[in-house]
């Protein structure tokens, strides 16, 4: 057993002790300076100390876990999530699920991990997955369309999402084109699809789906993070269960992606509009080559965003980063 | 040195010689059998034999090599093939492009080789790539286009290809929805494209580019594929120089996609309707799911096939083999 565990097993089994550095650092046979290094270590992976001078640290709670088996038992899809692989860490659930569908691994398949050390978001940007306090995963679909239309497939999912975390809290949270969920301004997850085709036909595609679900204030490393991004927990002022939300998600998902297999685009293109709080404003959009304002009035069936430009002119937005101008409503 | 390698020297160092099979087992000290094995092995890999009983073998032709440099002096491109990694023998050019991509290759490069283990075509088919006879190849694309554009690559590279064989050759090279190439019904050239991205971000794409150049009727395994099957060296009587091919293909390919990059689909488009064989006549098409008739009209901006049913609707076809009917310029 390591230094590391032997300091949780410690901890556990002494509930509501205060335990000294020097008793530590006696026990353990290490530094005192080496202890307090652990538990700082420990603090970063979800534990919880009181420290008092002279009296030393008491532990006052612990990661929560995912228990794959309740997940199973609460589950009721039918596909999604039925095959379910479960890491205490790793570098990003979306390189495993890849390597999972290198092995075979079949549509539904989930990874979830409970802290993610490169996570990634979109355009290459890091993904900030602290443990336990979170839903890192990524789910494998292989879903009978063309390649052309994988990108519904964003949209379908963002409105899954949307309507499940509405469903599970209560809490106004809207859609940002293509595929941020937002509360008051304020990132609560992001989506990312990988695909993978030959010719026309989709092999898989592999959603890597954040959310936001317990962090607190100080799980952001700095202010910048802390200015847009923002959690369940920070949001609505209490812990939820992460089990809940996840088996939540997952049912909803499966309905949504029956309801498109059965009817296309049309029905989820309707959601879509309905939650987002991108349409009926001016935008401007951040690409690569530029920036460009208009004035976003919905999107088309290939998931572009229908824009019109200053000049009255249509266009359509097919990819970039959008910000959302303060005033709704208003028309260029 | 291998027994192999050794046979081939002896056999280069005395051109026009006559060797016994007794006089080779000396010399490589092994048996008769043995070198009947080897022989054998050297005509499938393009080494050309006369056998005369009580005389031996003799060499009358060694297959045809590639020569990097000499591509690269003759090249009149800019990008395509710039960077270019030539093999005797590999799996696949598909696999061998992945992994180069994964280490950092760029937009332009090409994977060649005289030889392929497990050459596969569209829909995993098993696709014959005999030594020396023909181009195996597989070319690097990273273009700025959104995800949903990608079946017009497609498209693109058998109208670059297409045209740059009718040029070289005179051949009468028409091009089967999606990406076959054909001489009378039978088969020239396959295309298969795969493709990766990050949500409607096109990260690469992988064009696996088959021409069957000097095959001979006895190159091919089975009447089967014969009946299918041929090239350019049956349908025009004469052997074709490879590099030359090579060369006029790559620099027609970066016209058409600098051309594309400038203008879009539409110019593409109109070029690849005047070189079809699938338009404006009664086809077949055939997908896991079963199959359908109807009267082919165009093609789509996402590259479909636009089609006329037995019912008077039109439909669009995205993927599927298509099988075209003897008559042409009927209607349903």
């Amino acid at each position: 057993m390591s230094i590391h565990e032997q300091l949780i097993r410690i901890f556990e089994d002494q509930p509501q002790q205060f335990l000294s550095g020097e008793e530590l650092s006696t026990k353990l046979n290490c530094s005192r300076t080496a202890i307090w290094k652990h538990i700082e270590r420990l603090r970063q992976e979800g534990y919880e100390f009181e420290a008092v001078s002279r009296k030393g640290y008491r532990l006052t709670s612990k990661p929560e876990k995912l228990d794959v088996q309740a997940i199973q038992n609460r589950l009721e899809t039918k596909v999604l999530g039925r095959t379910m692989f479960y890491y205490d860490e790793v570098d990003s659930t979306q390189i495993v699920a890849r390597e999972r569908i290198a092995q075979g691994a079949e549509e539904g398949t989930l990874v979830v991990a409970e802290l993610q050390t490169a996570g990634r978001g979109r355009l290459g940007r890091k993904w900030h997955s602290p443990k336990g306090k979170g839903l890192w995963m990524s789910l494998v679909l292989k879903p009978r369309i063309p390649l052309h239309f994988t990108p519904q497939l964003t949209l379908l999912i963002a409105v899954a999402l949307c309507r499940s975390l509405r469903q599970s809290t209560g809490l106004p949270i809207g859609i940002k084109w293509p595929n941020d969920l937002l509360i008051e301004g304020k990132k609560i997850s992001g989506i990312l699809l990988e695909s993978s085709a030959e010719d026309e036909n989709l092999h898989y595609v592999v959603a890597g789906i954040g959310i936001g679900v317990n962090l607190t204030q100080e799980d952001y490393p700095d202010d910048e993070l802390r200015a847009k991004a923002t959690s369940l927990a920070i949001e609505s002022g209490k812990k939820w269960d992460r089990t809940e939300i996840l088996c939540q998600f997952l049912k909803e998902l499966e309905l949504v992606y029956d309801l498109y297999h059965e009817q296309g685009f049309g029905p989820i293109k309707l959601l879509w509009e309905a939650l987002s709080v991108s349409l009926h404003r001016t935008i401007t959009c951040h690409t690569p080559r530029g920036q460009a304002v208009g004035y976003a009035v919905g999107i088309d069936d290939s998931g572009a965003l229908s824009v019109r430009l200053p000049d009255g002119s249509m266009t359509l937005w097919y990819s970039g980063d959008i910000e959302l101008s303060p005033a709704t409503h208003d028309s260029l």
